[in-house]
């Protein structure tokens, strides 16, 4: 490769860029107008046509030019504004419901502070050795680079989640594995599979809010049931199965969320007894499992992955921008989700995508990198824990890991004013009640501890609940 | 950063692993065994603990051995090939049905020739750019690596393909611009959002295969029109919307799908016309526009975006690993799509995924990159046309640009027989009927004639139409 060129003709094409950014600032060029054709352009200019059609290009890909195939280039109109910053929109977004904490948190800018969101700040995420895989994966072959893969996806990465899964006490062939674009794809699509609009779906209070969201796109009906310290309340698990005839149970297991709460092994055993004698498929969602500081029972290990489906993703302990999710089931149950996937996604998650992230886990470094997590996070949790206590906010219990923390306001307090209020002076809260299919948890709030750490956070709360 | 260490740490971590595998090979280990703790073993071996933790997660990754954590590291026991292989599940992945050519060529083997697929040879795409843009993004802060990003994706590619709609004048701002992960995915997310079970979807005939597969999922009913060389047949368009009410019409423009015709202007205005009388929503699939010589005319541009929705990806140009595609439409249906793709992907596309394409697109060698395909794709239409029909297939129309030939087969071939037989070749063909709502396309087929260069696909062919 000749290392120089690209660096002149850059220096060309930055001429040729600035020339024409001179005749729109002085409007010699202006909405509508065409621009000189490439070949008198690059005469005047005393440069090769392709040095302009790149700086024309460049100047096309910022907006401030179009082309025309077959007719040239022409000064761009002006671009208006989205309509999206009316008032209706903004009601829209403000409104508290199971898409207040996604709203608020995916599009905040850099200086909100956000100990409502779900995830951990970047810098506790190992972008270094991301960028390590990067740059061995851009010396792999083209194919990784620019195929589609196939319809399971990387059977490199798929053979170590097989590997991980035998951990818990999972057996799955790699052809019981389908990896999917994320872990809330890999449960869209199995409700997909197994839901018709009318069905009833049996969720805890509280729940993960976007189960919420997740079920309200399906069309379904949801029962709740309350969750206890140690998992499902089974007298009540037991009553709803037999009244409302879910026939689905979407849940956490390891740590659960929102509470942080560990299902034990007794509850484990007469949860999924239940739900065999009332034929309900479970969907235990394991996308925290890596955060635990030892395994703890688990409905997929127990059931063989009969009627349990398993799911997971990396986007909490590894990345969230290059996702994948997936799912670990019965080998007929794969099959037509390998369909359904073809049918709506046109095959898996992206092969580069998967490629990384099966670099980092066969690196040996991700190991190192979440006991580092672990130790981080129960000194943030013991921290937030008492910084919360100062402004009269009560744990309902200390998890044995992860990052969140659910907890009572003080006597009179109502989460949703609170995180109205607080979303005000920028700082993102997650009220109890998006988390409630049955309104119960006004007085909750969902506290990420990896994201209280400026003190900021309990000052604002502290003003918002008073 | 010290570049020694690693490869010191690596050799020795090495010489654990073959320690291990020499135990292993010797049965001296064997599946449910312990191995030796990781502190004795360290030192029996001379090497820190740490080395050994590399060594047997190394192990772990591999599958040859499993952690518990809490508990140590044991021999796995063999894993069981899935039970995929039955024959039933083989029937299924050979019926031609619109699932058909997915299947085939997406977990196709190396070896096998798909001249049937809907995607160019790697050799075809810019592994180079990409790999550029995979060395200056690794380059850039944690963030775009490892969160979530926004709801609408990243704003540096919307900027770009709002230009690049402005060049086909499709007038759209940013905000009417929502990142999805694959043009399907675009397709499907509007489909959950304007579509009920029992709704009718009117299509082409033929139409791309996975249209038909997607709205199976949806569970609606599908009727079709007639495509002519200039667009759907306008007359039967129009009794069909009088007669079966469809909610929506889902087509290709540009390049057709698999017939490689183009809409013309009259009909376009015709179709569009109908459209807005029957109160029926147009989503315009653009996926190969990129490949068209001269822009054709588009709905979406004489709309205005009112009741089109234009689609587009770059998984035909650029990649199909490094995917994402768009919706470009009425700013209330993005505020809705963006709601509906949260609640059931958490959000848009790969930042990353949307970084490496906005970094090839802005640097201007896309367009040259596609110029580059254009031409090459014109000598293998002629070419694949020729060698065609001295073996009796013959092109229904020569398509100004794309990939696709449509072509009927001799006097009494059926094509999903032929499809079959080649199979078992190894020459994965497409069908004709997999592309048609009314069953009536069995003497046709549709050719990749990028995938068409190998003389075998000639051969096969013409042994198995005899």
């Amino acid at each position: 490769m000749n290392r120089s060129r690209p660096a002149r003709a850059g220096t060309q094409t930055d001429g040729v860029v600035q020339a024409i950014r001179a005749r729109l600032a002085s409007r010699a060029l202006t909405a509508g107008d065409r621009l000189p054709s490439i070949r008198s352009f690059a005469s005047s200019m005393g440069v090769s046509p392709s040095t302009v059609v790149e700086a024309y290009d460049r100047l096309a890909a910022e907006g401030a030019i179009r082309a025309r195939r077959g007719s040239g280039f022409y000064v761009a109109a002006t671009i208006v504004p989205a309509a999206s910053t009316n008032d209706e929109a903004r009601r829209h977004e403000q409104a508290v419901d199971p898409f207040w904490v996604s709203r608020q948190s995916l599009d905040a800018d850099p200086a909100t502070l956000k100990p409502g969101c779900g995830w951990l700040p970047p810098e506790w995420m190992p972008g270094d050795a991301l960028r390590r895989a990067m740059r061995a994966v851009a010396r792999a072959d083209d194919a990784g680079l620019v195929e589609y893969g196939a319809t399971r996806g990387s059977l490199a990465l798929r053979r170590l989640l097989a590997a991980r899964c035998a951990e818990d006490d999972v057996d799955v062939a790699v052809d019981q594995i389908l990896l999917t674009a994320s872990g809330t794809h890999a449960s869209d699509l199995i409700c997909r599979l197994l839901l018709r609009p009318g069905d009833t779906v049996l969720v805890d209070d509280p729940c993960y809010f976007n189960f919420r969201a997740l079920l309200r796109t399906h069309q379904v009906r949801v029962a709740s049931v309350r969750y206890t310290p140690t998992g499902p309340d089974v007298a009540q698990f037991e009553a709803v199965l037999a009244a409302e005839r879910p026939r689905l149970y979407l849940t956490n297991s390891a740590l659960h969320n929102p509470t942080g709460a560990t299902l034990s092994a007794q509850t484990a055993h007469r949860v999924l007894n239940l739900a065999a004698a009332h034929d309900v498929v479970v969907i235990e969602d394991d996308i925290f499992a890596d955060f635990e500081p030892e395994p703890s029972p688990r409905l997929a290990a127990l059931d063989g992955l009969d009627r349990v489906i398993r799911v997971g993703s990396f986007s909490k302990t590894l990345s969230a921008s290059v996702r994948c999710g997936y799912i670990a089931a019965r080998a007929d149950r794969i099959e037509q989700l390998v369909d359904l996937q073809v049918a709506t996604n046109f095959g898996g998650p992206s092969p580069l995508a998967t490629a990384l992230i099966a670099h980092v886990l066969a690196g040996g470094s991700y190991r190192k990198h979440i006991e580092t997590v672990r130790r981080r996070l129960a000194r943030a949790r013991r921290d937030a824990a008492g910084a919360l206590q100062r402004v009269g906010v009560e744990p309902w219990l200390m998890p044995r890991g992860g990052f969140y923390l659910w907890c009572r306001l003080p006597e009179g307090a109502d989460s949703a004013d609170v995180a109205r209020a607080a979303l005000k002076r920028n700082v993102v809260l997650a009220p109890g009640n998006v988390f409630s299919a049955s309104q119960s948890a006004a007085a909750f709030m969902r506290f990420n501890v990896a994201q209280c750490v400026d003190p900021q956070v309990m000052r604002v709360l502290e003003a918002t609940i008073a």
